[in-house]
């Protein structure tokens, strides 16, 4: 991996602890011998050497990391899902019976999963800003913003031919880097535990710790003889990444130093207390109540049905790890205070400001307050809208294929990401599999409880189109009644159908008549509005930020790490315990008697026999820890992650693996907004249960010689 | 407070380390010097002497202690919650806003609550089994024991004029004690912290650990000036305790030695694995499903009306309790592995018996699973049969009517308790209670949802009376109109037509033709059939229990305690922490840190206004535990308890008050079934937060005064 050198921050000190999650291309800049990392800064992260970045790619949302010469990739079972799911039928059900390819034939086609891995990053700040320099109107900033990115990624993947770009906004209105990356296209699953032990838990243990869940897969990456990416095909061999993670068989204990390569999604600490409090006051209480309708009503739809349940599991699931963690949010803000302590923050720095008379500074805080104001006004409206057109599937799918006609009607550059040439094939299959969710009983009763809501709207608030196509205006009942004409008469459930819808006009949409394309198309100008609504207030906060930032550099005298955005970092901490609440302290390994102990015999706590009796019969060969005297199933420590850490690799001083990140806390869903070493605190697998799984539950024994443990 | 001797017991041993509530007269076996307790035996309890004992009392199901010169009685806010609520108004909502009495005027009477100080404990096993002893019919043993039982108590009332009497089983079949007991009848509610402080986490807290509820109150026992117990009169006086408990300011702290004296209601610690497993897979699960059932429904219908809400509110706690305490039970069952336990013991014993040809005991065990056997064959219609006058208001009240005209017919020591004349009074003041419950949607529902499961009963048991009323041989559809039309014709709402009812005969009930009442009426053979079988059943039970236990004294060659039966007992343990779960510690002593923690701002986490200030200033005053260097709230400890000891004091090892019990953990539900120190505690107010609040909160200085707190 290559960087050019740029100077984002200087790391004058820490903040905390242990917060942060540093761009992978500053971590010269940390002691690490003084935090007790074994290794250089070059050896973990090089512009020009082989390091141990290069064993880290990104797989879906989620990060991996090689760990054999020949590919072979770790990552979670919940990041293998949908693979080892598609692959599934009844006769060969991997999802419940788990999934072992003794032999390389054996490995199959994990289909729509790509391998990323970075090869260069480039600062392109100096060509953003000299764009957007002189653009006053908020708007036409943002939208020069994206346009010179795109222009920035065309010109990157030209230059570069085979790679892939993309540009990531570090600091809002202040730096841009350039991330080009290599992606392999033949990727196969290798192993899976059983879903009973690859999700055991489930919901219930989702954000929670203690844990005591397997959640761990196998991939293998493949490229053509000539070493090329390829799609998949039976002539590829295995990848050779330029390097990989040497495997920790004797693991780690409680007070070791660890620390974890990835690429965690997004965080705002950097955001005002006006973001914050429409966060807690406003948009997390509404999603909260708006998915647990959801959920309720699924869960009771499907209370004597199999079958339904089991097709609303990964949707229900969706819903539920957002519900829990913006609940958890909640929980958190309300604890520590945070908005208070933001407040206060934010006195401090106007007071600052007033005092020393920065001028270009003084109103800033007021207008980023004033945008919330206004934004609150119609939040209601704007949400509901919103979902409108996302929650029910055919509404859903309609709204895409709407928009997917309008905006191929314009230049590749000026589409929305998602319709760009580039990007529409994926657009397609996402849309297809989110039809395949479909149920004729939930998605009317969806339609019909936001129509609902939308009706108790305030009267200037009401949706014209809405109030038109469902009489809103008149007794509510009707409503219902047009929904099921729609439902009965549409033809959005045909999955070809869909499909040839792709490619249409808006002319020829119009002109196939569907009831739910058509409410769709008649919405359409009201998502364009709000759309430009919400670009131009995104375009006076990035503008907004960036000074509030200033000042509060100026006020604090120092930098700051930037919030994560789905770019390579690193974060380190100790694995160690926590007090969650008062007369609670909770350890930091798990051990096997937590798994005796969950066990019911019921989904999602239904431990196969063959483990059981492993467990029962404590045989556990070399993977018994030295401190917890006997088999270790889960680690906690104090590095500071976030959603898209899911299946980074956890790493000792040494750099060498001793643990797969999975979750967070329930108190650390609160690290999107602030990070604390009281309570943040991340939850991966013990690499001696991964070893143990696959060397005494799966007889998997030439997995294990090919990543070096005997 | 006196007591005849008897040997009941050989403590030889202690079977675990504080495993055991003592009968109060066998704790002079007990070397309480060797357990860390500083008072003899003789101070604790003495059959001539005052001694600690003489400050404990019970009171509604509960137990309190005195704790002044004048009769002031510390116990629950949950054992005085009625008090609380019958005296509330909109005007003056003491409930919600807490109460104090500043002068003996204000303390107002609690309506229908009664003091019970025991007086006297005689062993009357010889009576009893005298009579007993040649009766081989298990149905008429039972019977001979209600009946001899009746006499002991009236000729005891009769010997001791003023006092009431009872007799209870100790061991099945085996020992009985008479109780001799004064009833205070004038009591007064002193103070009551608001709802919010004592009932801090409400259902969600509810046998949980770490606990912040402020749950106790304080009344006063009145008696008339000549110092006999009177009912309520403005002329009473403040009843004089022989003794009352010290309060020791200064609390505990981890790792001392405390011990409670109290009433714990039942224990079933000697039952076999038949009645285990029975309970486990059979029963426990039938109420948990049923009793969830109607909270989802009572949640449901009061999601939007706030008076219906508060209507159910205890009614939803009763069955709330019930519900989590079966559900720990089943956990605790199945993590202990409880019923291979008893079994692998009970082959043991099985063993002993034939290696040794005590032919007496040979087929005790096969005939006790034999009668479980049975029992199994019709539970579920037993169960259905019984909740279907038990569960909904109306159909309850009629089979009590129905009950009282058929008992009342016979002589007054033929009938059943309830029904007798010293008990009559409050057999109808508990229905008319109850009657203030009724809704008119949610009772009905309760009655069809129990038809529809009657009606899903094999053929052979179907109930025909109800077979034929509500036509469940037909359409199940009918059923519901049937009950609609019931409840549309029944007088049953209106409380003084169920006043006039009492006082009829069987054929008056008859002719007043009132479709509820006459359910009951045309079920009443099928309840007294249920009744004899369940009679018989109990009469075998108790002949085989007794020569079981025999049995188990010889192979183990040791005595046991027996089961709790709500006689006066001492309990002894530790404050101390444990670990409910793999790396889950929960320690000892709660702090003000969890109630900011726990607080919303909603109920049942509703902290008041004022309290919160206070635990902000952290004005603690002298009340700060020197170990947690803060304010203290709960207690735990490993002493051995059961629902009954709500209400008791905990004593440390001087035997001065330090606590207030309130509950156990979710863990020791099972303490029924099994104790185990590894996760056997129970849960306390400590004593500072009691004082913190009287003096800080409540400005309460003259109470303080009165128990010596300045």
């Amino acid at each position: 991996m290559r960087a050019l050198i740029f100077v984002l921050l200087i790391f004058l000190s820490f903040l905390c602890a242990e917060e942060g999650m540093f761009p992978i291309t500053e971590i010269d800049k940390l002691d690490l011998k003084k935090i007790g990392i074994e290794l250089t800064a070059e050896q973990i992260f090089s512009e020009n050497k082989v390091s141990l970045s290069d064993a880290i790619v990104q797989l879906g949302g989620c990060t991996g990391s090689f760990i054999s010469a020949d590919g072979l990739i770790l990552t979670n079972h919940h990041c293998a899902f949908r693979a080892i799911q598609n692959a599934s039928t009844p006769e060969n059900d991997y999802l419940t019976n788990g999934f072992v390819a003794h032999k390389r034939e054996q490995e199959f086609p994990a289909k729509g999963y790509t391998v990323r891995i970075t090869e260069q990053v480039l600062d392109v700040s100096d060509q953003v800003l000299q764009a957007i320099k002189k653009i006053k109107d908020p708007i036409e900033r943002q939208k020069t913003i994206e346009k010179i990115n795109k222009q920035i990624v065309k010109q990157a993947e030209t230059d570069h031919p085979g790679l892939r770009a993309s540009v990531s906004e570090m600091f809002p209105g202040k730096t841009y880097y350039l991330f080009l990356y290599t992606y392999l296209k033949d990727v196969r699953l290798v192993y899976a535990p059983p879903r009973s032990i690859g999700e055991f838990g489930g919901e219930v243990d989702n954000w929670e710790w203690p844990r005591h869940t397997g959640d761990f897969s196998l991939m293998r990456a493949y490229v053509a003889p000539d070493g090329s990416p390829a799609e998949y095909g039976p002539q590829n061999v295995p990848y050779q990444p330029k390097t990989y993670l040497k495997v920790a068989a004797e693991g780690v204990e409680e007070g070791d130093r660890v620390f974890i390569l990835g690429y965690p999604g997004r965080t705002y600490r950097h955001r005002t207390s006006a973001f914050l409090s429409f966060e807690y006051e406003v948009r997390m209480p509404f999603v909260v109540g708006w998915y647990q309708w959801q959920i309720n009503l699924m869960n009771s739809l499907s209370k004597n049905n199999a079958a339904r349940a089991l097709k609303f599991s990964a949707w229900i699931k969706g819903l539920a790890n957002t519900e829990k963690n913006y609940r958890g949010k909640l929980q958190g803000i309300r604890r520590i205070g945070l908005i208070e302590k933001k407040k206060t923050e934010e006195r401090n720095i106007q007071n600052f400001i007033e005092t020393n008379n920065l001028k270009e500074y003084k109103n800033v805080l007021a207008d980023i307050y004033q945008i919330f104001n206004n934004t609150r006004q119609s939040y209601l409206r704007d949400l509901l809208l919103s979902y409108f057109g996302r929650s029910a599937i055919l509404p859903a799918v309609a709204r895409t294929l709407v928009q997917a006609a309008n905006e191929r009607q314009k230049p590749d550059m000026e589409r929305e990401s998602s319709f760009m040439e580039r990007n529409f094939n994926r657009t397609q299959t996402y849309t297809l599999l989110r039809l395949k969710y479909f149920d004729e009983q939930v998605d009317p009763l969806i339609v019909n409880e936001l129509l609902k809501k939308i009706s108790n709207l305030p009267e200037e608030q009401q949706i014209a189109p809405l109030t038109s196509i469902f009489k809103l205006d008149e007794d509510f009942s009707k409503a219902p009644e047009i929904v099921k004409q729609a439902y009965q008469n549409t033809r959005l459930t045909d999955a070809n159908f869909v499909k040839s819808c792709f490619n249409k006009t808006p002319d020829e949409l119009k002109a196939l008549n569907d009831p739910i394309l058509n409410w769709m198309i008649a919405l359409q100008s009201a998502y364009d509005d709000l759309k430009e609504k919400q670009k131009k207030r995104r375009g006076e906060l990035t503008r907004l930020r960036a000074l509030w930032l200033e000042a509060k550099k100026a006020y604090l005298k120092k930098d700051f790490i930037p919030d994560a955005n789905g770019t390579f970092r690193m974060t380190f901490g100790l694995i160690e315990g926590y007090a969650p609440a008062d007369a609670v302290y909770k350890s930091p390994i798990t051990t096997d008697r937590g798994i005796l102990e969950k066990t019911t015999g019921q989904s999602p706590f239904d431990t196969p026999e063959k483990l059981l009796s492993l467990l029962k019969a404590k045989q556990f060969g070399r993977f018994v820890s030295k401190t917890v005297g006997t088999l270790p199933v889960g680690i906690l420590y104090s590095c500071d992650t976030t959603g898209g850490n899911s299946g980074s690799p956890v790493l000792n001083a040494k750099g060498e693996l001793v643990g797969l990140n999975i979750d967070r806390t329930f108190e650390a869903t609160i690290n999107d907004y602030a990070w604390n070493h009281q309570y943040s605190r991340s939850i991966g697998v013990d690499i001696r249960y991964i070893l143990f799984l696959l060397k005494y539950y799966s007889n998997a024994d030439q997995i294990l010689k090919e990543i070096g443990v005997e």
